[in-house]
C-alpha cells in the first residue's frame, strides 16, 4: 500500500497549531463551568444500542454509527433472515453497541445508572467527541466535540439563570459579541392550544423554528402543507410578528394567552428570569424570541440559543429545561436544564475574528543547538539548568549545520536560541540569540537562571 | 424500558472523582511532555480499516473494533457471499471503518498524510482513548487512554535519552517509585544470529519476553516446541543468565557478540545511552534487561518498559525505537522512537500506594446557601463578588432546609459555606461557616474579597 492514506469523510486531524487553539477554547470553557461549580464526568464513546436507539427520532437512528459485535456477528441471524436482506433488522442483530450521538443521553443513562451515587442537584459539565453519520459539509463533521453543562435534580429558575452567566462568561472570555435568544416550550404550547392545534405543537414549533430561515410565507405553506386549518394558521400569525423589547413581548403575549395555564406558567417564568437577569451585568444582549423552538421534543420549560454577533454561523451554544430526560430509563420526575457550547463553531467564529492573538502559538521558548559530542554533555547541562526553572526547552538532537539548526527554531517559532560552542564551553557561558531581533547576548552560564526569570518567564 | 441501564463490558464512566484524579495524571505528564519542547497533535477515533488492518498481526485485526457502513450496508454483498457466511470477507465488505487500536499507527498514517507541513524532526504528543475488543478483565479495559511521545525524523540516541528523562520526571512528579529496563534489538538480532537461528528472531524474542513471567525452563520448552535446535537452546542460556551491573553486562555481551555486526551496534548504542544517563542525576533505577522484548516486531533499536517498585502490575510505561514506521504508508527510511504511558495502571498505582492525597477533591470551594425569593438578589450580589474573585463557587438552586444545604456542602466536601438571611443582609454583612471546624465568622460584605484573598485563595 503506498497510497497516500487519509481518514474517514467527515473525520479530522488536529495539528499542533490547532490543538493550542482547541485548547484555549475548552480550557475557557471548562474554567468557567468549575467556577461555578460544577464537575467533570465522561461516559464511554461506544454505548448499547438500546441505550441510544428511539431517543433521537427515526432520523437519529439512521445517524447512529453501529459498531459490529466481535466474533461471529451472524450466529443470531438464520439463513432466512440473511436472504431477506431486511437492513434494520439484520444490523440490530449484528451490532450490540453504537458510537455516542450527543452528552445527554449518555448523562441520563449516567444519572440513572449512578443515581445512589450522586449528590443531587447534580451539576456537571462533559466535553467529549460524539459521532454522527451526517453528510459531512462546510461545519458538519462525523467526528466532532460538544461541551455539556447541566444540572439535574432542581426545578429552580436559578439555574437557568445561571447558564445564561455562564454563557455570558465564556463569551466575554473569549471575546465574541453574541446574541442570547430565550423562549419557554410551555408558551409555545400554549400558542398552539390558543390556535386550537394543541396536538400539532411539533409541527408549529418546527416551523417556527424555520422562520428566521425562510420567512413567513414559507412558514404558513409549509404549515398548510401538513394540514393545519387556515384559522389556526391566521392565529399564530400575531405571534409570528410580536415586536418590542422583552417585557412588552410578554406583556401582549399576557393577554393573548390569558387562557392557556401552560403559556401563562411559561410566561412567569420568562418574567421571573428576565427580572433575575436585570439585576446583574451581563455583556451578550439577551432577548425573548418566540421563534426559538430548537426542534428538540424533550424542552419542557426554557429554550436557550446563543448567536454571533458579528459571524453568520448558525447557533454557538444552545439548550433548555427537560422535565423528564430521565424517564425513559425509568426514573421519573427529576427536573433538568443544561446547554452545549459548539467548540467547532466557536472555533471558526475566533478564526475569522482573529481572536486567537492571545494564544502561544509555539510551545518550546529555548532551543539549544547542538554542536556534537564533545559539546553534548554542557547543552544538556544548560538543557536540565531550564527544565528546572519550568523553561520549555529543548536540544536538537542531531549536530546539524547550525542553519538547518536556527531555521527549525524558526519554523516552530521558537523565540530564544541558545549556542554554545567551544569557546563558550572554555568560558562556562553561552550565547543567547533573541531570533524577533536577531539579537545575540552573551551570558555566564550561572547567569542563565535569571535571565530566563526575567526575560522569559515574566512574558509568559 | 425500565430495567436499569448499562454499558457496555470492558467500557467505563468517570465520575467527578476519578476524573479530578485522571486530569491531575494527564496534565502532569502532559506538562512535562511540553516542557520538553513536545507538541500535541490528536487523530479521529475512527480510521479507514485500510490504515489499520495488517499493522497488529492477525491477533490484532481480530480485536479492531469495525463500524457498519451507513446506508445500505449489503450493497457491495451478492446472495452467494451472503450465505457463504464467510466472517472475514462479509465483515470487509460491509464495513469501511473502525475504531483506533493504538496511537502508534495513526501517528504514522498522520506523518505520511502531512508530511509537508510537518517540520523535522517532529516531537509530538498525543493523549487520547484507545479501543480493542479484548476480553475485559481486571485492568484490561475495552477502552482505554494512551498517552504518547514520539520523536520522528532523527536517530539520535539524545531522544532515547531525552524520553529516559521525562519518565523520571513524570514518575518523580507522580512519586512513583520504579525501575526503568532498557534493551536494544539490536542485541536480540545478533543474539539470534549468534545461535544460528536469526530467522526465528521473533520466537527467540517472544520467549524472552515472557522469561520473567514463566522462568527459563517454559521458555527453553517453548522454544524447542516451535522447533528451535537444542544447540540453539543452549545457546541461548548463556544470555539469560548474565549477570552484573549494566556496564559488566554489556562488557560480556560484546565478547559474545564479538562476530555480530548488528550485536555490536546494538551494545554501542546502549554503551553510549548509559553513558549519556551517567552524566544526569536519575530517581528512577535503570537497568539494561535483556529479556525485554516487548513482543512488538517494529522495534528496531532500544527498547524501554518500566515497572512500579512497590505495586506488581505490569508495565506502566513503554516503547522504543522503531526505523520504519511510515513505511508501510510509502515513506522509507523516517526512524522515529517513542514511548507510551499507561494511564490507567498509573492510575491503579497511584490509588494502591494513597498518592493521591494532593488532589482536590472538591471542585467547589464555597456554598452560598439559598433562603428564599426575598434573598436572591444578595445572594446573587455575593456570588458575582466571589465570582470575580476566581473562586468557585455556587448558590443552591432551591430554598431548601438549611440543613439539607448543609448536608449538600458536607457531601460535595465543599470547605465554605455562605449564609446571609435576613439579619445578615440588614447590616450588610454574612457569616461564613467553615466546615472542617464548624467554625462561625461574621464579615461585613465588603470585607469578603480580602476574607477569600488571604484565606481560600492563598491554600489553593
Amino acid at each position: 500500500m503506498s497510497s497516500k492514506p487519509s481518514i474517514p469523510k467527515g473525520t479530522r486531524d488536529f495539528s499542533t497549531g490547532e490543538m493550542l487553539k482547541r485548547e484555549y477554547i475548552f480550557e475557557s470553557i471548562k474554567n468557567i463551568f468549575r467556577l461555578y461549580g460544577y464537575q467533570p464526568i465522561e461516559t464511554p464513546a461506544v454505548e448499547n444500542l438500546t441505550t441510544l436507539l428511539g431517543k433521537y427520532g427515526e432520523e437519529g437512528d439512521k445517524l447512529l454509527f453501529r459498531i459490529l459485535n466481535s466474533g461471529d456477528f451472524l450466529s443470531a441471524v438464520d439463513d432466512k433472515e440473511l436472504s431477506n436482506r431486511e437492513l434494520g433488522k439484520l444490523s440490530s442483530m449484528m451490532c450490540e453497541k453504537g458510537l455516542r450521538y450527543d452528552l445527554t443521553v449518555p448523562f441520563a443513562r449516567y444519572v440513572v445508572q449512578h443515581r445512589d451515587e450522586i449528590v443531587f442537584p447534580f451539576k456537571r459539565y462533559q466535553i467529549q467527541p460524539v459521532w454522527r453519520a451526517d453528510r459531512p459539509q462546510k461545519g458538519r463533521y462525523r467526528e466532532f466535540f460538544q461541551c455539556d453543562v447541566d444540572v439535574i435534580g432542581s426545578d429552580s429558575l436559578l439555574n437557568e439563570y445561571e447558564l445564561i452567566k455562564i454563557i455570558d462568561d465564556v463569551f466575554r472570555k473569549l471575546r465574541i459579541s453574541n446574541v442570547i435568544k430565550i423562549n419557554n416550550r410551555k408558551i409555545l404550547a400554549g400558542i398552539a392550544s390558543y390556535i386550537g392545534a394543541s396536538e400539532r405543537i411539533i409541527d408549529i414549533t418546527v416551523a417556527l423554528d424555520k422562520f428566521d430561515k425562510i420567512g413567513a410565507e414559507n412558514v404558513n405553506s409549509e404549515l398548510k402543507s401538513k394540514g393545519l386549518s387556515d384559522n389556526a394558521i391566521s392565529g399564530l400569525q400575531p405571534f409570528l410578528k410580536l415586536t418590542g423589547d422583552s417585557s412588552e413581548k410578554l406583556n401582549v403575549l399576557m393577554k393573548l394567552l390569558s387562557a392557556s395555564e401552560a403559556g401563562l406558567k411559561g410566561i412567569g417564568e420568562l418574567k421571573n428570569l428576565f427580572e433575575l437577569i436585570k439585576g446583574s451585568s451581563f455583556k451578550s444582549m439577551i432577548e425573548l424570541d418566540l421563534t426559538l423552538a430548537r426542534g428538540l421534543n424533550y424542552y419542557t420549560g426554557a429554550i436557550i440559543e446563543v448567536k454571533s454577533s458579528d459571524v453568520s454561523i448558525g447557533s454557538i451554544c444552545g439548550g433548555g429545561r427537560y422535565d423528564n430526560l430521565t424517564g425513559v430509563f425509568g426514573m421519573e420526575g427529576v427536573s433538568g436544564v443544561g446547554i452545549s457550547f459548539g467548540a467547532d463553531r466557536i472555533y471558526d467564529v475566533l478564526n475569522q475574528l482573529n481572536l486567537f492573538d492571545e494564544v502561544e502559538v509555539s510551545s518550546t521558548q529555548i532551543l539549544v543547538v547542538n554542536f556534537g559530542e564533545k559539546e553534548t554533555s554542557y547543552a544538556l547541562k544548560i538543557l536540565d539548568l531550564l527544565h528546572s526553572s519550568d523553561i520549555r526547552s529543548e536540544l536538537y538532537p542531531d549536530s546539524a549545520k547550525l542553519k538547518k539548526q536556527i531555521s527549525y527554531a524558526d519554523s516552530k517559532k521558537i523565540p530564544y536560541v541558545i549556542i554554545a560552542g567551544e569557546d563558550e564551553i572554555k568560558n562556562d557561558s553561552l550565547t543567547i540569540k533573541i531570533m524577533s531581533s536577531g539579537e545575540q547576548k552573551k551570558l555566564a552560564l550561572k547567569e542563565l537562571p535569571s535571565f530566563v526569570e526575567n526575560e522569559i518567564s515574566a512574558k509568559e
